[in-house]
């Protein structure tokens, strides 16, 4: 076992390329065994195992940079340097990230969880190496699918142009998630397929001296056309005009030619693109074959067989979106789902087999996606943004700027609403009753469960006013029956789940149960709360609330996003436009910081928003001398 | 005059070509002279008037989509389609608007204000038609400035792929507000020089026929050479390779050599771009000299100087930002100027001249901008992203993943916060507290004059804890003096202003001096108001908070942001969450709309943000029955 005598970097340099080649296969073993039991990122490690073997038996961890973007292909990096006996632990609260993480060692220089942050981050730290007159290494890993992403040619844009020294791995293996789509996908295509051109030098070179001696005119034109050559020598052209040096395409699973590679890369002075060619899944048959299904499984798995071992339960909510999607779209020709590179993830597979020409995968493209549905809208088409709540913050101007400002009457099926579980902090979708509350026109929903669910689709199918959003976590429906007519529920209408004369809990989505649960526990002790179900984040329903304010005058707000600028809030604004005062209104959220991977449990229970989490709240009620401060009041 | 006779794109369709070109100088003339008495985009417009005179020749809106990026240089098409005796109100107060509006005209078929969103319309508009079975040409003008914009890129990989017809007009002046930079830039700028290359189509097929015959292993390579002929023959591989059709360069100012592109371009089925070389402030000397300046005129000019007739007064909040700046760095090497395309409007052009190596101009890219700050931050520089409020949204996933999740030391100067005046509602920088406020470890501060302001930028280089910012408005400054001695303000500390024993009015940023306006009116009539300086908008002052609701419990929260989720809510969520309870808080903000152009005073008289506004909201304290449901009462 050479795997085991590998605790950091320094560890490989004296490895002969054999026992490179050993270890890449230990490494793969590893992985697949490891992962066999937590889940996690199976296929992109596969991938690039030999590429970061030959990283860091190049260069030097941490003093040069190595930043890998998204991040969740740093499994291999995490093994070399020293984190081997953490696997155990992989994704699981308190254990070891499924991302780069700073905190776990001085070798992970920057963290990731969304796309195409890498080449930014790696031009400020080439920057910062120059400025401070530095001179180590700056390279940064970036997949294929995640080029599409505008930062990413944005930073393409600037590296090119400023010429700093740089290194830009593009691991190519076709896929982000799912296949890539996109002009700069079929480019690379081609480039993968020219490879025989790089071959073709020599003979261009022959073929040219053939050329009879000609004067005058043409001879400015031979120039020009040995000048021209270098489109065909070097294939990435398209790089090259954007200042890069580029070169490859290279064998991502040979180490010999990945570390000459990289030899040749360390002679440019400037940017140099290398490109690599991976297999996503790369010496585990099921990954290989299905290296979509297998880019992140979060379940175990049998190694033999590659059979998941999913638990048996009622279908997720992206599943019920998917399909009532696909009923409300055979009645509704005007209906367009929009996915940025998630067609999988977002339930939209099925849709895409029955209306392959209404499903639209812009690739890594948040910002296009947002503005383009506002445009299918205006022109009197029903678009469905179905998007992660963490990614819809990458459109966010464009959702102020060109739907809501235009009042576009876009539908955002806002998916992982809420914690994530496993995938942690980068992922959190806690931000987007925050983020979109605040913005004109906006209308926006989230259900209790599915059945109100698939009537909140129908809800924004038929609302023709603007923009119009759902909001849905990342977790099993709870199996309630489903009502056979799909019925628009009035726009900003709460639901009265139970009613009682004590404290009232204005509850969002998946915590209408928890209020519930909470209330139970509370009328055992002689405490009858009620619960409501704030379905609409936005607009509130004034009527409800002005009747509320004439009960207990005890309000708890409970939901499973940011306390700060979320549903509390909107309540404690309109008590306060209104001039009501007097109301003894607890916030129960999501606190001021980011919370880290664990399972959604785990998570809920850390931040208290948990029933018993709201029994403790409720009882505040009964045992705080409430302080308060009115001078004059007006009894009801 | 030709003008007089044209109130719809139809009068053009019969004018001849020497016609067309009088039009042209008419408009010219038309804009010079408007433009001198209202101000506004003069350059850019100066710069379009042929290309959109060939536009509306060649296509026939409004069953043809015009989309102009950004929509600033729509001047010449609202005078084509009707608006022509509209240019007097032009930026003003209910008039003209300075942007495409959907509401003045049918031909108005896309608003924008931020840059680089009309490809993704363009698509959008494309992807509709064809769903819809319709055959109209969907056309989108797009400067080369806007296309560093990493959006515009995400739409050019997409429609690239797709295959739709639709057409980009490349209105390639070299600028976008400032000269431009980046990879794409030089890409264009070799494009542009290599016009002559078209010209040797005929030259490169006579020498390729004096090639000996050949066979064997050389045929193939000489079948090669020729089809990487087409790389000598079309200038624009890079959009080629993306999928497009290149047409051009393109003479921006010959009006049959633009229809003649028209032509050629409407024989190519799929996406086509046309180069087209303008020349911003085209016509006019003083516009063309320095075409930076007159992008935007604010002012009234003369037009045989050009000289701007700018009032005299104090200097803006930019200019005593890029003063400070300049001391500051002066004295710590390690702060590094970060801009997107933005030198001149965010006052950083002596800084550019002063330390040219530590001010970075990254193009129209706000997303990569910020990660590149975070990545400066973690390797020790302190970076300023100098950006404006409306802008600063396009980085929101950007400030939350990257900067604020690492918690990196990078530096906001928030230009343009609060109203903007004339460029009206796409640029409103009304909802950043909004935004900001959720995100964890952030801090935002908002000055109360230029003096404190001073002391802010001092405030955000010492502190060492994570993201810092401060905003402040597109004014003059009130002209206070300024110390001498710049000294960090205690990070959450508030300062009361004057203490009354009545009301408190909690103010933000240039309100604070709207508020003690206030307070002296009711002075008048006998009742002392507290002026309090919200100078944190993150962390809150709570001791100061705390001692408040020992007061009056009668409270106003005054900005010029958005009254959901701004600072009116941050204090709301402050006392909800301390469970302290009968205070009569009424908030004072930005309602929930989008607030068009005019002056920044009329903007705020719309919205009630006065002083008068405030004295009516502080009698109602006086006049309103308070409706208070408090059942629990601890009186203080």
């Amino acid at each position: 076992m050479l795997l085991s005598q590998i605790h950091e970097p320094a560890d490989l340099k004296n490895l002969s390329l054999d026992q490179l080649t050993s270890l890449a296969a230990e490494i793969r073993r590893f992985l697949i065994e490891k992962l066999s039991v937590t889940g996690g990122h199976l296929a992109p490690n596969l991938g690039v195992v030999e590429l970061t073997i030959a990283l860091h038996y190049c260069y030097n961890s941490p003093e040069d940079k190595f930043i890998y973007d998204v991040g969740h292909q740093a499994y291999v990096h995490k093994i070399l340097t020293g984190r081997m006996d953490r696997f155990d632990t992989l994704r699981k609260y308190k254990g070891l990230c499924g991302f780069v993480k700073r905190s776990e060692s001085e070798h992970d220089v920057w963290e990731a969880g969304h796309s195409s942050t890498s080449l930014s981050a790696a031009m400020g730290m080439a920057l910062a190496r120059d400025l401070k007159g530095e001179s180590h290494r700056v390279i940064a890993v970036i997949g294929d699918g995640a080029l599409t992403g505008g930062m990413a040619f944005e930073a393409l844009n600037h590296i090119g142009h400023e010429k700093k020294d740089l290194m830009v791995i593009l691991n190519d293996n076709e896929m982000s998630i799912a296949p890539n789509v996109g002009a700069m996908h079929n480019y690379l295509t081609k480039l993968r397929s020219d490879r025989n051109y790089l071959r073709a030098k020599d003979e261009v070179e022959q073929l040219l001296r053939r050329i009879p001696a000609i004067g005058g005119k043409l001879a400015k034109t031979v120039e020009r056309m040995k000048d021209s050559l270098k489109y065909m020598m070097v294939s990435g052209v398209l790089f090259e005009e954007l200042g890069f040096k580029y070169l490859g395409p290279v064998d991502g699973h040979d180490l010999p030619g990945l570390i000459e590679s990289f030899k040749q890369a360390n002679n440019v002075s400037g940017p140099v693109l290398v490109h690599v060619l991976t297999t996503k899944g790369k010496g585990y048959t099921p990954a290989e074959m299905d290296s979509h299904k297998w880019h992140g499984v979060s379940t175990p798995y049998k190694i033999e067989s590659g059979q998941l071992l999913k638990a048996v339960g009622n279908p997720t909510y992206t599943e019920v979106f998917g399909q009532t999607l696909i009923e409300l779209a055979e009645q509704d020709e005007r209906i367009v789902a929009v996915t940025p590179a998630m067609p999988g993830g977002s339930g939209l597979v099925k849709f895409a087999e029955r209306f392959p020409d209404r499903m639209i995968d812009v690739g890594i493209a948040e910002q296009h996606a947002a503005t383009m549905c506002a445009a299918l809208a205006m022109e009197g088409m029903k678009p469905v943004f179905a998007v992660y709540s963490t990614f819809m913050q990458r459109a966010y101007d464009q959702i102020v700027h060109d739907i809501c400002r235009h009042n576009a009457n876009v539908m955002f099926a806002i998916d992982r609403a809420g914690f994530v579980g496993a995938d942690g902090e980068t992922h959190q979708g806690v931000f987007d009753i925050a983020f979109l509350r605040h913005i004109p026109n906006m209308v926006l929903m989230m259900p209790k469960d599915e059945n109100e669910m698939r009537h909140m689709m129908k809800t924004a199918l038929e609302y023709k006013d603007g923009p119009i959003g759902y909001r849905y976590p990342r977790i099993n429906v709870p199996g309630v029956p489903l009502d056979e007519e799909l019925v628009p529920i009035p726009i900003g209408s709460w639901e009265m789940v139970r009613e009682g004369d004590g404290p009232v809990i204005i509850a969002v989505g998946p915590m209408v149960q928890v209020a519930e649960e909470a209330a139970d526990m509370m009328k055992r002790e002689g405490v009858t709360a009620s619960v409501v179900n704030a379905r609409f984040l936005k607009p509130l329903d004034e009527s409800m609330l002005l009747k509320l304010a004439h009960g207990s005058g005890e309000l708890i707000v409970l939901e499973e996003a940011s306390q700060a600028g979320s549903l509390g809030s909107a309540v404690l604004e309109f008590f306060a436009e209104r001039g009501i005062t007097g109301l003894d209104i607890r916030l129960m959220g999501v606190p001021d910081r980011f919370i880290e991977h664990g399972s959604i449990k785990e998570q809920l229970e850390e931040v208290g928003l948990t029933a018993e989490g709201v029994v403790l709240e409720l009882k505040k009620f009964r045992s705080d001398q409430p302080y308060i401060l009115a001078k004059k009041v007006k009894p009801v």
